[in-house]
Order: C-alpha cells, then structure tokens, then sequence
C-alpha cells in the first residue's frame, strides 16, 4: 500500500512546481492510481444521486479527503478503510444538490481562490457549479503531470496486468468452443462478457466488439450502439474480436480473427501481412530506441509492401493500465520516446468493407529487447466449422 | 421522426427565452431526445479518441451540427442517416486534440461570446478548453430547461417503455430457472446480463445488482465495484435483484427479491410490508393530485406504521426514460406536481444489515386513476429450493 503514499508525495511535488493547489478527483483512473480509490463499473445510462457533482477525492498539498454523497457512503466507506492516506470523509446529506458542508469544505481548506487540477471526466456541471460559488477558483487538466507518472508500470502493476492477460486468454478459449453457426454477434458478445466473469474479471473494460463479414458483411465498423449487431455467424464470415477485462483494477484489451470455414488464399494472406505487421513493431519498440508516432509508422510501412494503406484506417494502439486507453498513444504525431515497463497495446488491422475486418490486438510491456506480449493466445489461423 | 423536429422547435423558443444562444450535446440523453442521435454503449474503463472533447451535437437557435472525432466518424454516418433536422457533419482529424475545424465552427457560427447549454455529463475538459479558447463564452445546465420536456411521455414513447418492461419480465422468468444453489452473486448478474440480451435488450440501463444476505449475510448495499460479489446462493438467503433493459433506447428498472428455502415469518411479513407500501404509493400517484415528496412519504409512513423507519433508507424512486434516473425524484424535498404520462420507477426497501434486503421495483406511468405499472411480474414471494 506504499506505493499511494509515495504517489502522493511525487504528486504533491509537481503540484508545487506548477502551481495546483488541489486536486478534486472525481472517480475515476487518476483516483485509483493516486489513492486506491475504486470507481464502481460505470451505467450504461445516466444515473443520478443527489449532490454527485461533488464526489470525489479531494487532494491538498496536505490532505486527502472523500466528499461522498448520502447515497455513496456504503460504498466509500469500504474503498476508504486500511487507507490511512486519506484522512477525512465529508457525508453530503440526501436531497440537496450543493449541500452547504460540501461549499464549505472548500472554504475550510482554504480553496476558493485556488487553481484546481481536474481529470477530463469530470462532470462539466461541478465546474460550472464550482464557477459558481467561486468566480476566483481556476482549473487545470490533471492529465499532463499524471500520464506520465501513469505510463510507466511498477512490477505489482505488471503482475497485474499479466493475470489480466490471462483471465482474457482463458476467456478466448472458452469462446472458441462455443461459436456455432447462426448465432449473432451480440448473442457471441454477451458469451464474451459472461465467460470473463467466470474466468475472474471484475467485467470488460469496455464494450465487447464483435464483427461478422464476409458472408453477408455490411459497411463500416463500431456503427452500432452497442458494438455488435444481429448480422449471424456463416460460413464464408471473417469473424474480428475485440474485448478485454478489468482484473484488480488493471485492464487488458484483446483482438484475434477467426474464419467460419477454411478462408480464400486472399484473406490467408491479409491474415499472415497483419500478424507480421505487429510482430515488426513490437520488435522495434525498445525502450530509449523509438518514439510512439516511429513504432506506428513501422507497422504502416510493413503493411503498405503489402499494399495496403487506407485499409489501416486507426493509429497503431494506446498506452493501457487502469484506463483502457490511456497516453502515449502509438500513433504519428505522438513524439513520446518509449520506455521500459510501458504497457501498450499493438493492433494492426485490414478493414475491406463488405468484405473482411481482419485484427490482431496483445497487450505489450516495453523492454530493451523489444515488446513483449502479455497475452499469450496464438496469432494463427483459426478456422471454425 | 417528426418529433424530433418538434422538439427542436420547442427547445429554440425556450432558448430564446432564457438567453440561451446554443446547446453543445455531448452524446447523452439530451441529444438522444432533442435529435434522435443515439450514443453508444459506455465503456467500463476511460477511453480516448482524439478531439473527443468536442464530440456532440451543437444547436444553435438556426441549425444543428455534429463534431465528430475521425474514430468516431462511421457511428455519425449511420446516426444522420434519415435525420434531415441534422444539417452538417464536421469531421475532427485524427491524432489533434484541439483541431482548428473545431475552433472555426464554434467562430464561423457566431458563439465566440455565446451562452451554451450543456448536460451535466459533458467532459470538465471540454468546458475548460472551450473557456481558454473563447473567455467570453458561459456554461448553462441544460436540465432545468429539458428535464420537465422529458418527463412527461407520449404514446409513442410508453409503448416503447412498455416493451423495454416485457423483455426485462421475460429476461427474470428465465434467471428464475438458471438458479442454483452455490451460485456467486457474480454468476447470476452475468445470467441477467445474458438473457437481457437474449429476450431483445441493446444491453442493460445500469449495472447489475444482486445481493445475497441472510445465511452468510455481509453488511451494506452497493459496497463493491461490480454491485454483484462472491457471496454464493445457500439455504436461508434472501436474494435481491435490481436490473433494467434498453430497447429502443428507452430504460427499464427493476427489482424483486426471493428466497432460498422458505422464509421465516419475520421475512414473509417484511415481504408484505414492502409490497404493501409500493401499492399504497402507486394508488396515491395521480396525476395533478400529489407531489412527488408527498409520494414518498405515503410509502415511508406505510412502512413506519408496520415499524420500518431507518430501514427503508433511500428515496422511492425516480424518473426515467432514456435515462434510467431523470427528474424529477421521488424524494421528500422535490415538490414537484406529479403529471398523467411521468414515468417513475416505484422501490420502497427494507435492510437490515447481515439479515435481508427486501426490495420490489417496477416502472409505472402516473394516470389520473393512479400509478399503472408497465412490468407485469407477480410481487407474491418466490421460493427456490
């Protein structure tokens, strides 16, 4: 549990270098990385509790506290024990929308002329509210000093993140087995979701895509609400995965493509250009040795030998950890030089409309020999009937 | 579709009203019932497109536009399809955060010292960058203006909330079987997960809860990350279910509670107190008759009269639709006249920690006869063995 406390003081240095006095933290990855604080798994639709434009962790040069809404107490209270770090937790009363203890915890702390660092998800109503009552009060994005505290994983966050790795391996396998000709691609996506939690996640890390082409393929890609439509499984269809899982906090992200019958000489080799692609770049991204926006032009270049250029229509991957995506990103115009122990992952994809999305996706960690995978599924060829 | 257009007229002239120069919509439920532009399913974790922050529908008092992020561009595609009312798309480039087309548009469309409406879930970064980039620009909360239009339903809406009630009373007749002695809480919000899906739901409208108490009971509500742990369904539990559907983008919320074995009389009496206090509410909630504090209190003073008062320890519901909590809320300080056409979810409870947590829930629509309930599940107790 060291490891908050230590990212608290390094935080609270930097905010002293650049002037933030505070940092109000709604709930989300920066709170988890800085305190331990969890987030509960987001709604799919909005949900309201009174005054929770005002939850979240509240960081001073000198404090932590919690401003938890009546109807989040049960919940804060857990997240909050064996966490001497965070010394305080202000209860906001059920019915009211800016309670007066919350205004004033602001005060109290000295806080109503402050510059206050936010993480970009914060609700834009707390900072209209927060205006409000404080026409003095400035804010900043949380995100250029934490990222790159964020980016590097320590070994516990690697261990981590390789059992997330494993859960999503298990996970593939166990789908495999299942895949049986008619079924849609949300009845495929809902057996992806309910396999990780029988494997150990917490749950996805974000919503499970499955792709059908081929067969009766239709346009373009993530042009449904939820990922997946009702297009069926048929022989002839190139089937493209991308899910993940959350384990203890971290996440993995995932892509393989599978073909419902032996696939056509071209998909084969579209399959064997986008495997070598990701190989290519996770070889060169040595830590010290290559920028983000290098490794993505690495497996650009390999795939356009092969004659294929607008068909990557995405940049090359993300950094990963307790946020799917998170900085650097492997994309051009991203001049962040690689270093050892990031995580990021490495995706590669052809995407011929009508006919054929073929993917790869690992999570990779950053070492002076190159990109090693932490998931471990075999990037062949694999052919259901 | 004509609704929409009507809606956008209605919203123009109270912006007129109010001095609201634009509405900037991140996709929510605001832009889903102002213009039929569907969002998609959120992710467990944080994602990044870039130039996501200005992702949204912008309406101004003469034409409304989509800024789409290029990732994010074959989903616009397919939403502005058929919706004429949508004038333009402007498509944001790749791997820039702040692009110029978006600083041009905001320019181009007069809004440098604009007014803009905004929900209360748009990013905090959003509102920051556009306040550096225009430091004439103010921030007005959206609700107080589209909350009362959302509230009250019309048919066209209630036949859809009808059928998002008939696939969450179908999804629980199926879990009801799948139940097994040994089973984690876990196991059985992946099975509703599941059969949501499977009976015709795009997924849930928030996250699942299961609570198992009574022979291995723990204390609170809502104290995990998941809403479900690894509690394990054993002889003597009492086991509570809260989950909801979206079909056509409009939500369901829902709740029953069972017992493993049968019930001692101390929990059959419970029972029929809960039950007890949703019908004496729900006959109470005529339209133009009652607010919707004195609601609540109707449900509270059933419960206290039966010698529950602390335990029923939240308020009795809220309104929903395309959000499963919208205003206005059950909740003794919210005075607001309750209408023929709001849609309310009904949920009196009873905890008593490490015992039980005994609940019932249904969507109902306020008539001038009373609250009329879109699920048609028995509330009689239900044992499995």
């Amino acid at each position: 549990m060291i490891r908050f406390e230590r990212r608290l003081t390094e935080v609270r240095r930097k905010m002293g270098e650049q002037g933030i006095d505070a940092l109000f933290l709604a709930p989300s990855g920066d709170t988890e990385y800085l305190t331990g604080f969890r987030r509960q798994r987001p709604n799919a639709t909005e949900s309201h509790r009174f005054a929770d434009i005002f939850y979240g962790v509240l960081v001073t040069r000198d404090i932590a506290l919690v401003l938890a809404p009546y109807m989040a107490m049960s919940f804060v209270e857990e997240q909050v024990k064996g966490k001497p770090w965070i010394q305080e937790v202000v209860e906001l009363p059920e019915g009211i929308e800016i309670p007066d203890v919350a205004v004033e915890t602001f005060r109290r702390l000295g806080l109503t002329r402050a510059r206050v660092g936010v993480p970009k998800f914060t609700f834009g109503m707390t900072l209209v509210t927060l205006q409000g009552l404080f026409p003095e009060m400035t804010f900043a994005n949380t995100e250029p000093f934490l990222a790159p505290m964020r980016a590097i994983k320590d070994e516990e966050e690697l261990a981590i993140m390789q059992r997330a790795a494993e859960v999503v391996d298990e996970t593939y396998a166990a789908v495999l087995k299942k895949l049986k000709v008619g079924m849609t691609e949300m009845e495929i996506a809902a057996e992806v979701d309910w396999q990780l939690v029988r494997h150990g996640a917490e749950g996805t890390s974000f919503v499970t895509g499955i792709m059908c082409r081929g067969a009766q393929g239709s346009g373009g890609v993530e042009e449904t609400v939820s990922r997946a439509g009702q297009v069926t499984l048929q022989p002839g269809c190139v089937l493209a995965f991308d899910f993940g899982s959350v384990v203890d906090g971290y996440c993995n992200d995932f892509g393989r493509t599978v073909y419902v019958g032996e696939p056509a000489a071209k998909f084969r080799r579209i399959h064997d250009l986008v495997m070598g692609s990701q190989a290519a770049a996770m070889a060169a991204m040595k830590g010290g040795q290559i920028t983000a926006g290098q490794a993505d032009r690495v497996a650009r270049e390999y795939l356009k030998q092969g004659g294929f250029t607008k068909e990557f229509f995405h940049r090359l991957g993300h950094g990963i950890g307790i946020d799917v995506h998170e900085r650097p990103f492997l994309q051009e115009l991203d001049n962040t030089l690689l270093q050892n122990n990031m995580t990021f992952t490495v995706e590669p994809s052809i995407l011929i409309p009508d006919k054929c999305f073929i993917r790869v996706e690992d999570v990779v960690v950053v070492t002076s020999r190159g990109a090693e995978s932490l998931n471990r599924t075999s990037r062949e060829i694999v052919v259901v009937e």
